[in-house]
């Protein structure tokens, strides 16, 4: 996937300054890189992909939120004092995306030391929200949230602790990735909790996101596991709220939330009722817990000496885990391992979870008359995630009450590739700027050629489905195969090769599975039937079934029907 | 494998019964089960086994540690008054061990609240060693492995978090497994440090000690991973520490350990010295950092309300954690992070390491003159293992400065097996009681037929040894096959199914692999070769190579030689 073959990145970066000047919005930068800076940078971007450099995100114009290094510039994390002069070296989150052919564009607003889920706690100005400019825009990653939603930035790049890359999403009409915790390193990111932070993405569409966080998602804490699903099966189950778990939405907004679990039911999945309580419940150890203490850990010191520049409100929740004794926290992360096991009990049989990500759209009158209170309940759905191990991918979905409405799909740890999925499936993808392949999100996996009951429609699909393989691609063999039907319950065909020329093009199907799932699927497998090379039309091997040459040699030729859904039709 | 044909429970509880009498080692025990009680436990072991249960651990003798909850027994913890009343169901630990028919004698002495590496921190009294009396026993599961040491238990059970597990092997001589911090539930376990408390075993052999814990690591906080390497490559690589690093040691403990190297050698492993002193660095966090607020956290309220029956030094160190905060604690984690990490890079291309399991051998009179100094040094090579997620075996490894001597087997988290492996290898597995089978600890994978240049000694053999292949048995196939010999590099046969009766047996072997690992392979696997099921001669299915028709086709028949080696000696 390119960003896009209209545009070179000279003229990205010229139309971003054109739009920041157009907007008039200075309290979304921190720090702006000057436009000369910025056309530089394009300049060399586009002068590798005329060298024929392979730059997925060449000309994507990048805001980041200025907890995150970015080389040359300062990271306030939005107190100024905090700042210790230019960051010697990019995050390596950042510096993989400029690696990637994006261009920085600056450094945004957020609330201060990335505590808040408003937009409005900072010394740099409340962030406006895009288009309804007396409400909030979300916090704490507002300026990347906004800058995306304005059309300036490609790409925001915000942290999430309790919220803060998704309660913006969803007030902007955007796309926010939080994926698993430990996935995207954390280096160089001024922490909030140090446990519990993730980079994520803002986009105005899915895919770009989808990119940008697969290129970031390498050498973090944790790594996918060798036996990840890599799609989602056609038919998944959805947990959804109780009427009960909605009570803070307005009638406007549960109407809204209703429409996007029709909108998941339309997409072939169908949807589970659960008791999400005791998970909204968890949510109260962030900030009445002692998980508290990680944020004074963070930046405590430093707020303890009372600089003049520290957003009041910030500081008081910080200074606030300053006391809490080691045991305290002890206790309460083995309160939450027992909520995690709880969350999983409760969640069983379920691929993933929908919630609508907030409450509801504050303005900043209301925030500033209730800066704890609101911001409290604006954390309903989105504080217990990363608490719990969970990975979401918040989705625009609609308006509600006269604004913005949106919902987050939640996995378990390392399904955030089913996130992604079930995302896909419920936007219009064609809104993203980028060409339209599919949003793959995990790297890797094993191609494996099906040419019979597993083909989709057929009988043993469900296997491939289950083991979370994903569906790749309609091909050919090469001629070098030969077709035959088994004498097997169900009837399967064998692939039977016999040579270059002396066969057929055979149509089949390549499944993607990772490696874990490859061998339980071997395992599996019954006789007479093998997994080996097969050659494609294209001159590529993959694995591929066969058959024994004693099964191939008893069974009926069918070559000449050309695949065996064909055979089928035929009543072959 | 059973622990024995020779005896019956009640024949084996008696004994043990007879040799408590006998030892007169009061100390050993904080509450002893009745010997009419156990020896009504055994009768139904036996009556079981007679009705045909499968009982792997029938009779099996069982001293567990009293920190550990017994049904029926109070756990003091070696507090009497921490007891409250007898435990109203066993540890998960406990009940597996008793299900699989182990029967329980007691509850052990222990250092106070697990907090000791010396056995004589205890109101019930100094735990002697078993053989020099003068000497400590070890701790803190000073009495399960005094229980085992004199004969009495086959099986003790210890908690290890700092060494608990593996010290008291030492000087007892014999094997200590420690497995992955979460393998196995700590569910019922009063706790150290509750991160990283291990519940472990003691064992005069290898393979029982295996047993024991393969039954009892299932269902805890972690699994498993679907990668696992489930054999010690046959060349491996052992990481061993600098002469520096062995500065604590006598001179006779350095030899004795410079010995266990070169027997670590003999078994065809190559050594590879490492630094390290960063490693061992990192057990100052146990003690002298913030993690010592775990400890607080499990009974320092409890402490804190000075019982009369506390041990001074015991409760000196655990309300030591009482004032840690929580962002010191969060801190400190955090440099565990980075000292794991730093850990395995320093193992890189490194399958294992190997270390002397403690320092010295002190008398209790040494230990009453510095109770705090004597006891930090005996930790030197255990202190850090559980902190940077480590797992270990501790073997006996001769004799030195007139007492036993002993080394740990270290492995990366969820590397189990292969420390098992090198132990197996290192040690006269005869001594066992039990039968001699593979000390198997990982349940599962997927078994293998090989049948040509990935046999043992064959040019491919160390693509298994590479996935953490485990050899599980020399076999023939069916008579359905014909062997033939393909046109490949380096030259391989092909395995052709052609019916019952009309091939012939052919030698292969069986390996087993993880799921994940199988997967690799056959992504890697090259043409024409194929994997499905083979039948053995035993009438049983496995995974096992075929290749293509087209290829078996081609091939120069080589059945009459019965199998692969065999047709390379004649040269065909």
């Amino acid at each position: 996937m390119t960003l896009t073959t209209m545009e070179t990145a000279v003229e990205r970066v010229r139309a971003a300054y054109a739009r920041i000047a157009e907007v008039d919005r200075p309290e979304v930068w921190i720090t702006l890189v000057p436009e000369s800076e910025a056309l530089e940078a394009a300049a060399l971007v586009d002068a590798a992909v005329a060298a024929g450099a392979d730059l997925p995100l060449a000309g994507a114009t990048l805001a980041v939120k200025d907890n995150i290094d970015v080389a040359g510039l300062p990271t306030t994390a939005a107190c100024p004092s905090f700042a210790s002069g230019p960051a010697a070296a990019s995050a390596p989150a950042v510096q993989r995306l400029v690696d990637a052919g994006a261009v920085v564009l600056g450094k945004t607003n957020l609330d201060q030391f990335a505590t808040g889920l408003v937009g409005t706690r900072s010394p740099y100005g409340a962030v406006r929200h895009a288009t309804l400019p007396d409400r909030v825009s979300g916090g704490s990653s507002s300026g990347s949230a906004v800058a995306v939603a304005l059309g300036i930035a490609d790409i925001g790049l915000g942290t999430d602790t309790a919220g803060s890359g998704r309660v913006p999403a969803a007030f902007g009409g955007l796309v926010g990735l939080k994926t698993t915790v430990g996935l995207v390193p954390t280096t160089g990111v001024v922490p909030a909790c140090r446990s519990y932070d993730v980079v994520t993405t803002f986009t105005r569409g899915l895919d770009l996101g989808v990119l940008a966080t697969r290129l970031m998602a390498r050498d973090g804490a944790r790594s996918w596991p060798v036996d990840v699903r890599l799609g989602l099966r056609a038919a998944p189950v959805v947990a959804v709220p109780r009427v009960a778990d909605l009570a803070p939405l307005s009638p406007g907004w549960r109407a809204a939330f209703a429409s996007a679990v029709a909108a998941v039911e339309a997409t072939g999945a169908s949807v589970r009722v659960v008791d999400v309580s005791p998970m909204l419940d968890a949510a109260r150890l962030l900030y009445d817990g002692a998980i508290l203490a990680e944020r004074y850990e963070a930046v405590g010191t430093f707020l303890a000496a009372e600089p003049s520049d520290a957003d009041p409100t910030v500081a008081s929740i910080i200074l606030g885990g300053r006391a809490i004794t080691a045991a305290d926290y002890v206790a309460d992360r083995a309160r939450l391992d027992t909520a995690r096991v709880a969350a999983l009990d409760a969640l069983d049989g379920c691929d993933l979870l929908l919630l609508p990500t907030t409450t509801e759209h504050p303005t900043i009158a209301d925030v500033q008359a209730d800066p704890i209170g609101i911001n409290r309940r604006l954390g309903t759905y989105t504080n217990f995630v990363n608490l719990l191990d969970m990975a979401a991918v918040a989705v625009p979905a609609g308006e509600a009450d006269g604004g913005p409405f949106g919902v987050t799909i939640l996995s378990r740890a390392f399904d955030d590739q089913l996130s992604v999925d079930l995302a896909a499936r419920l936007l219009d993808r064609h809104r993203d700027t980028a060409a339209g392949d599919e949003p793959v999100l995990v790297d890797g996996g094993v191609d494996v050629l099906v040419v019979g009951a597993h083909l989709r429609g057929q009988p043993l699909n469900r296997e491939l489905d289950a083991l979370g393989g994903r569906f790749v691609a309609s091909v050919r063999t090469s001629d070098a195969y030969r077709l035959v039907a088994l004498d097997t319950v169900p009837r399967k065909p064998g692939l039977v090769r016999v040579g270059p020329g002396a066969g057929a093009p055979i149509a089949g199907e390549v499944w993607r599975l990772s490696s874990g799932a490859l061998g339980r699927f071997l395992a599996a497998l019954p006789s007479p039937m093998s997994l080996g090379r097969a050659e494609l039309s294209d001159g590529t091997w993959v694995v591929g079934f066969g058959c024994t040459a004693e099964a191939g040699a008893a069974g009926t030729d069918i070559t000449a029907t050309g695949g065996w859904v064909e055979a089928l039709r035929r009543g072959l």
